[in-house]
């Protein structure tokens, strides 16, 4: 399923993983053969201590649920949005979460006695999606959540980059014309199928502004039809940068708008084609073949965040006591 | 200054390396030291038989012309437009050569009794680039010639990706409402900034269109002044889409624009610090300073073909006999 062994060579069995979100945490406990035995969510906190709080008392109730103690832990793995600095398990501009700048895995592990390891949520989200579907080669992981981004994974390694902005790929701008993005381009491709974006253009309150959306344009209304294509366009767009770029064999795609199911995929999958329709060159990459969507409520992200607390080397573990 | 070791387990001690082009080879010779000691630029011959014709005779003649033996190469590596099977030493669709499928190591081996590999010219000219430039890490190389098209090296080895689509950023478009590409898309970033779309759009004759279309924009025809923009425009928005999804530390630009020198590499500058402008992340990421031009005739595509050649390994060359 993965090549990164969750065996523990400090003895201890149990690998947690969190995905920290802007409003609740997902928590997995994995056992040493990779099987998921536990799983719970909460709120996330606000703020540098009550975002560490919410962190650790995640771990203990997560322990508690499933009747392991905190010293079978092995490790905890976090997938956080924002800057993530890996090596020192820091995280800066967690805009979401009311966070500056934080040392997250040291604070936490001066609380629980546990080993922490910090990744961006995207990357995190990449590496359990990989090991999930059972991606071997590369892979990237599209992200339509609020925002757009992207992770790529090669033979289960997440692909870093120079500088972090490996699938970066919610800012390319797709049309000069397009409407301003939150990062003060024109046309990214964040602005046509974030779910943020898509909100704001709506611009209708509701609880689920999206399945509105898409359930207006069931009945026909033209905004919500001009926005539902839009997102169909720029998904296509994401898929058609990371392949003609980095070259990934398959795109899995998740995130909060995957909750849309199969509208999502076979929306995504009749705009690529037709993309590739005039174009024998992009006929010939059968980009809608090579989109996969995980199930909405997957518990990848928290997955992929448990295998990057394992992937804590054994030099690391004694480094640090 | 690369990481290809140049020395040869056979004791022969000149690589060859070939860029073959649409209307001439660039030929060089490099000895073990990495050191080119000889080049020569010949026609490229028009269909199968007179393209193995043409590179028989290249080799033959800068052997002539440099006082070394064919017995005295211990390979000849080769850049090829088209698709190219590396392993095969096979070249496919090699529409501006009349080839529509050659194997081409086979049979110049044959004539020469020497070891042929072949590599597609963007990615020969790719690894020259890098190792000429001394650039470590990860870089694309992105060719503004007739097409667009980039490769990308990490570490001094070829990123080749799932399917040989790695660094095609030509074809992404970037503005729905562009020109129609040659691939049947509108607004390929190709339709913006390469020779063949520009030369098409500008409509005048002239031996050197592009530069023409620069003297004129200088002079300040509107046309021309609007297809330099696109240019300048077009090779920006190559230059993201291949950091924010590769994310490589830097790109150098060549192909046959780069005989434009300071002007295009000032105006592809300056439209990246245009379009940085209104983004804090865009700005962040100071693309404008991670940009190289190799100097115009640059002999990096023939020497990237001759540590394509210099890359088979001892046991390909015990298996050949």
């Amino acid at each position: 399923m993965t090549n990164i062994s969750l065996a523990d060579p400090s003895g201890r069995p149990i690998r947690v993983g969190l995905d920290v979100g802007g409003t609740k945490i997902d928590a997995v406990a994995v056992d040493a053969s990779g099987r998921i035995i536990g799983r719970l969510r909460r709120p996330t906190g606000w703020g540098d201590d009550a975002v560490v709080e919410s962190i650790v008392l995640a771990v203990a109730a997560l322990a508690d649920e499933n009747s392991f103690a905190i010293s079978e832990v092995g490790s905890v793995g976090v997938g956080i949005p924002g800057l993530v600095d890996a090596g020192a398990g820091r995280v800066d501009h967690a805009v979401n979460l009311g966070v500056e700048s934080l040392d997250l895995a040291a604070r936490s592990e001066e609380v629980l006695g546990v080993q922490f390891r910090v990744e961006n949520d995207v990357k995190a989200a990449a590496l359990g999606a990989a090991a999930l579907n059972g991606v071997a080669g590369s892979m990237a992981y599209l992200n339509l959540g609020t925002g757009v981004a992207a992770g790529i994974v090669i033979d289960g390694q997440i692909w870093r980059g120079s500088r972090g902005t490996a699938g970066e790929v919610g800012h390319l701008s797709v049309d000069p014309r397009g409407r301003l993005c939150g990062c003060g381009q024109h046309g990214c491709i964040e602005t046509f199928c974030g779910g943020g974006a898509l909100t704001k253009a709506w611009g209708r309150p509701g609880a689920l502004p999206i399945k509105d959306l898409f359930d207006a344009a069931d009945a026909g209304d033209p905004l919500a039809l001009s926005l539902r294509n839009d997102l169909y366009h720029g998904a296509a767009a994401a898929v058609r940068a990371l392949v003609l770029s980095a070259d990934v064999e398959t795109v899995v795609i998740g995130g909060g708008l995957t909750a849309l199911g199969e509208r999502l995929e076979n929306g995504v999958r009749a705009a690529l084609r037709a993309g590739a329709e005039a174009s024998p060159f992009m006929r010939s990459l059968r980009l809608d073949e090579r989109i996969e969507l995980l199930p909405a409520g997957s518990p990848a992200a928290a997955f992929g965040a448990a295998l990057v607390g394992a992937s804590i080397t054994e030099k690391e573990i004694v480094s640090h006591g």
